[in-house]
């Protein structure tokens, strides 16, 4: 059987020889060469883009601004996933600082930034606002005036989107009566939490080629969302989506950043306007300003009995959305977890997402829950603390059995978090000996944390083509970028088939020939896009019952698949290989088709319905070392522990989970995009922006991936380990010192003012 | 309707600015470049190669020889389409002039060429034979010895390859009594006609870029087969098909001459050598070593009643098939219509495939068809001088209508020769005024010509994808080829989506996602494919009724497609577009496939049976004129006239047809490659082998393409006129100087010797 096997990734070789064919590192003939002119300004209105000088200069091809796309017939320059607020470059106004306001095609790069300079732009400043709630205090300047276009059947997000306002959208859950909770609890706590924007520093920068010809666009590019991106330039070219082809090779890490069309409606114009092959690869610089993770502020108020049974909660979280709308949309329903996993009767959330001025927020691995997941972890211990009761215990007596409601009001499935619970304690020695150690300078302290995260739920589609000799193509647009996509779909796609796994081989992602998918990302690829598959290879078992029996000249009930064959029931030697089927019904191959995409829905007001069509379960316990004269925290003993329902490939399940480990610490330590009172990236380079390194990596990282034994259900795995690992390393950091830390992230400076503040 | 309508190529732009993406001009990083080492013998045996010098010479990265093929479990290094008696280098013996004995992959083509000098072989020769009578004579050299192994389920040439002879395959059609029909005859004529070599030049040589990477191969290459190639390569390498997965882009010309694998296997293996990407492009004068169309002699025996009924034929057809069988096994099956369309009672026809020491013989525009139709044309020409009957109402007496048996046995269909012979006539003049006009040395006269070709049934299949803004992707494996498949087959889908042809865009072939096609050759895309895509829009279509009556709460019984809408049937208000119901049946895309592959079967020893799916009718009238004095022939006027059934596209009819004229007419007048007595090729290069250029364009050139009202069949169009041109001009000849000639091409050299010798 090809599932719950660690095969090798299929590009192992490609891997550690270099040789993985990146879109960095393509070229097509011709091709010219772009840069981009950033604006300085937070917010202003631009009164005149001036690119002729630039245009003049030998050796640039062509040069787009605003005067491109204005009064354009042919062009519809407004776009977005789910609002229509973003633009290809500047139009009236610019936004936030490094938004781009003019793009220039040259034989090389050094002259397109030569020619940059010559780009004559006049603004005039405006009022900006970076923080949410100052964004929608009375008299804010507000990011868009006027009807903003909503696409249809992406989120109803008609009644939240008002005119005259900073308000993307407002989430609300409503559910028993808080007020009433709050009067039944013994205690009440109130605290606010925070989380700064953080970059997803993928290794490959944005890059885009694109080429316009007989009509049609072509573009490779790095990016998670072939199809998004594909509808998101048709719109703008105003063109059917069948001329707009969007290729896609393995991805240098996506982290979410890689979602939506930013830099590829730039290569498209300038190779509209070039006609040429224009190729736009961001320097290190300018990716920091593509997306951040939201900033987030999260005001929690929760009540609680003497016996530690929760029984109100209140949530109020401000996501700092930047200058359009993107994801926020969705993203912000996120706050349905802003309790936890744990059952709470009387509960009420409200969740903004709020234009701002500061960069672009966007998808980001966890995906709108490692924010709130920080605010109710670090409530949960102080709760504890408070009733003196052990946070172990406190999550026991709350947490969600099967089958209880969750904060949507839908049961809650099967999530082993008793299981979890004792294995991440076990592992970190939980209750073997005190939780804070001192000795000298340095405090070793343990932390835990709990969560749970949902999934996107967004259709994917699935062909798959039989050949002729029995081996398998899988046609899917799922997007290759480390996490093992096409390995993962084909050991599906093998185990549905009964095919061993080298006779599988999965396509890389092409909009002309590879069916829709909404996007690789949200964890989501293994269970929705494997489910497709998998109805794909049943499609085409049909076909092989129906004609292997034809062949076999018995009825179709007679006959079986069994070990890649049609075989007659109860005579094992009349049997057909699926090659022999293929060729003797002279069909050259047999072809099927597999969609799935299951559907949620929450209900605007009181937010209950289905928020997830799975719910994935992790807890998480650490031990910290702080040195108090440094303040510098150091993560020594790391334990991840997830359920997954069925693991395909049990390796890369440790892999996905180890990696979100480190991700989630940089975050927890070190990681924020410093942004100055005008709105400039403070430290946009990998010298003053810290990611995690090997010296980071915990001495003890364990993981441990639960399975059912009696389920074939299949939990993505790419996200869920991230959102416990900032609050299981900020509880032990607060128990280690005694502090209050709220504010991420945890950094040497932090760590001291704390200290200091406590001493006080 | 998209049908019918003489909508633009959609690559005219690219094609008008030279931009077509030739595999030709591809570029990969990294890459090598390949030279070949062809043998100087026709036929020897191979003693020792030695590539070792080669390999180390500064710059060359691999050097291929049967050294890497033999003892080598890795590879299979037999292969072929029919019969495996290919290698991709010679292994024990090489058997015509120009195989290849060895390649070189190096930093350049110089660098290579240089190792090439540098690579040593020895030889011990063989006696040679080129002729095929001379290799069926006992005691002639034999070509291969030992089991050929034949692929299942391609063709039933069991029964006619026998060990121990040069028959690659013999073909045999019996029917009625022929001696009896030559007792009854009046008449009895017997003569021998004979076809050349010829070449295919293609504007674009053969080339390739083969790529080896994580254990698959993917090639580039311009080529009429992706998927053979992919089988092909798969064999040798011993690979999944899945694992190969092979490109095509737009051919600068293939007629037949790029069908089957024959350098894509080396450029593999020095890919496979080298660890790198290689290409191999080759150059003039070895692009005439790839396959050349089958030289043939046909010695036809025919019996007619005095009032021109013709009451037997006997053939016996010699195809010189080279040195292995590649596509002859088929081939030689055209003999089949070696009576022309004519009523013949009493059948006797032999058709031999034979190895010889010649050049490879290959699929070639008009495929076996156009050697017949030079015998059975001139022969009724023959038949009616000495019957003192016109041509025409030769033809006209004899012409089978709708209903009335092939040669196969099978009833013939709808054809319409009746109108097709009265327009060519009419176009011509025919009766007005003498069929030959002496003005001093130079004699004008009037040809006619009438034939039957039939297509290849071998199956295609193809896939569509509806988007959610209601486009169409169509993925198919067809190769565009400068014959519009790429339009045709789009105008064909959105007439059965009912969409505008501008919503719909047809893939290019790449195995890894494009579903499988045999082959894009025999005239079959159009009818074949059509029909593939057709089904698969059904598919589509079905899906659309349903989700559409789900959607709009009817049953869907009570919902219709109209305009690209799904409407209420009787409520035409209420109605869906397309696109609407994929967005909101969150499909993402509806995706359908479709197989059409119509099955044919001849009878091993009678040749009875269904030999086409279709058969395609042309008749063609020509003008020359004729220097005595210079023996140089001159088609002034030239009338194609076809029946297509339905026309997709009528100015693509025209087109096709226009560019068969001409071919032909090259053919006719000039070509041949012309092989010395070793088997070397006299003229590989364009200086000493003629095409047509547009000086050899008849003044009046008009084409004919006969549609009927009440079908909606679709014929094939690529090659039907190839066949007539030939004999039209050699009838036209013949009757201007009183001559005799059967061979071919019609030179001024032998204009002038058939001359002197009717003279002398």
């Amino acid at each position: 059987m090809a599932i719950g096997q660690a095969v090798p990734m299929v590009d192992w070789w490609s891997r550690v020889t270099g040789e993985v064919a990146y879109a960095l590192n393509l070229k097509l003939p011709g091709m010219l060469h772009a840069r981009v002119l950033h604006s300085p300004h937070a917010h202003a209105r631009l009164v005149r883009v001036d690119t002729s000088r630039a245009e003049r200069l030998p050796g640039v091809a062509a040069a787009i601004s605003r005067n491109d796309l204005l009064g354009q017939d042919q062009f519809s320059p407004y776009y977005g996933p789910v609002i229509r607020d973003q633009t290809p470059l500047a139009l009236d106004r610019v936004r936030y600082v490094g938004e781009p306001v003019a793009a220039v095609a040259a034989v090389d790069e050094d002259t397109a930034a030569e020619a940059l300079d010559l780009i004559e732009v006049e603004y005039e400043e405006l009022p900006a606002v970076f923080d949410p709630e100052a964004a929608l205090a009375p008299g804010a300047p507000l990011l868009h005036e006027g009807p903003r276009r909503v696409i249809p059947a992406r989120l109803e997000v008609r009644a939240r989107s008002k005119e005259g306002t900073n308000i993307i959208h407002l989430f609300t859950q409503r559910k028993g009566d808080v007020e009433q909770g709050f009067r039944e609890a013994d205690l009440i706590i109130e605290n606010v939490y925070t989380s700064p924007p953080v970059a997803h520093v993928p290794m490959e920068p944005h890059n885009a080629i694109a080429q316009v010809r007989d009509g049609r666009i072509t573009i490779w590019t790095s990016n998670q969302s072939p199809h998004l991106v594909q509808m998101q330039i048709a719109d703008i070219f105003r063109l059917p989506t069948a001329d707009v082809r969007v290729i896609v090779s393995t991805l240098g890490g996506g982290y979410g950043g890689k979602i939506n069309a930013r830099i590829e409606p730039m290569a498209a114009l300038l190779a509209w306007k070039a006609r040429r092959p224009v190729r736009l690869a961001l320097r290190r610089n300018e990716e920091f300003l593509v997306y951040t993770q939201h900033a987030v502020k999260v005001r929690l108020k929760t009540g609680v009995k003497r016996d530690g049974t929760l029984v109100a909660h209140e949530a109020t979280c401000y996501y700092n959305g930047g200058p359009f709308a993107d994801s926020s949309p969705n993203l912000i329903q996120r706050a349905y977890a802003s309790t936890g996993p744990y059952r709470v009767p009387n509960l009420k959330t409200d969740s903004y997402g709020v234009y701002t001025n500061a960069l672009p927020a966007g998808a980001f691995r966890g995906y709108g829950i490692t924010q709130v997941a920080w605010a109710h972890e670090l409530q949960m211990d102080l709760i504890a603390d408070q009733l003196g009761i052990d946070p172990l215990e406190l999550r026991r007596k709350n947490v969600l059995h099967e089958g209880e409601p969750f904060t949507t009001g839908e049961p809650f499935p099967e999530c082993h978090y008793p299981e979890l619970l004792e294995e991440a304690a076990r592992r970190i020695g939980w209750g073997e000996g005190p939780l804070v150690v001192r000795e000298g300078t340095r405090i070793r302290a343990k932390g835990l944390s709990c969560i749970v995260k949902g999934a996107a739920t967004v259709p994917s589609s699935a062909i798959v083509k039989l050949n002729g000799d029995g081996s398998l193509n899988v046609l899917v647009s799922s997007v290759e970028m480390g996490q093992g996509a096409q390995t993962v779909l084909g050991q599906i796609a093998a185990d549905e088939a009964g095919l061993p796994f080298e006779r599988v081989r999965v396509s890389e992602p092409d909009t002309a020939v590879t069916p829709f998918d909404h996007m690789t990302a949200a964890s989501r690829t293994t269970f929705t896009m494997g489910t497709a598959v998998r109805y794909a290879v049943q499609d085409v078992k049909r076909q092989l019952l129906e004609l292997g029996a034809d062949l076999l000249e018995v009825s179709r009930d007679d006959v079986v698949l069994e070990d890649g064959r049609v075989k007659v029931r109860g005579a094992p030697d009349r049997s057909l290989g699926y090659g022999d089927v293929v060729r003797r019904a002279l069909r050259g191959n047999l072809l099927g088709h597999g969609y799935f995409g299951p559907t949620t829905h929450l209900d605007l007001e009181t937010g209950q319905g289905k928020g997830s069509a799975q719910w994935h379960p992790a807890v998480v316990t650490c031990e910290v070392e702080v040195d108090t004269e440094t303040g510098k925290v150091e993560v020594t003993r790391l334990h991840a522990c997830l359920y997954v329902g069925r693991a395909i490939n049990p390796r890369f399940c440790e892999l996905q989970v180890e990696g979100s480990a480190l991700f989630g610490l940089g975050q927890a330590l070190f990681e924020e995009v410093v942004l100055d009172t005008d709105g400039r990236i403070a430290n946009p380079n990998l010298s003053d922006y810290m990611i995690p390194s090997f010296e980071d990596v915990p001495h003890e990282l364990t993981t441990y991936v639960l399975e059912s034994a009696h389920t074939k259900e299949v939990h993505g795995i790419g996200e869920t380990a991230v959102p416990p690992i900032r609050p299981a390393i900020g509880n032990a950091v607060n128990r280690a010192l005694g502090t209050r830390i709220f504010d991420l992230p945890l950094t040497p400076e932090r760590v001291l003012r704390a200290l200091q503040e406590q001493r006080g």
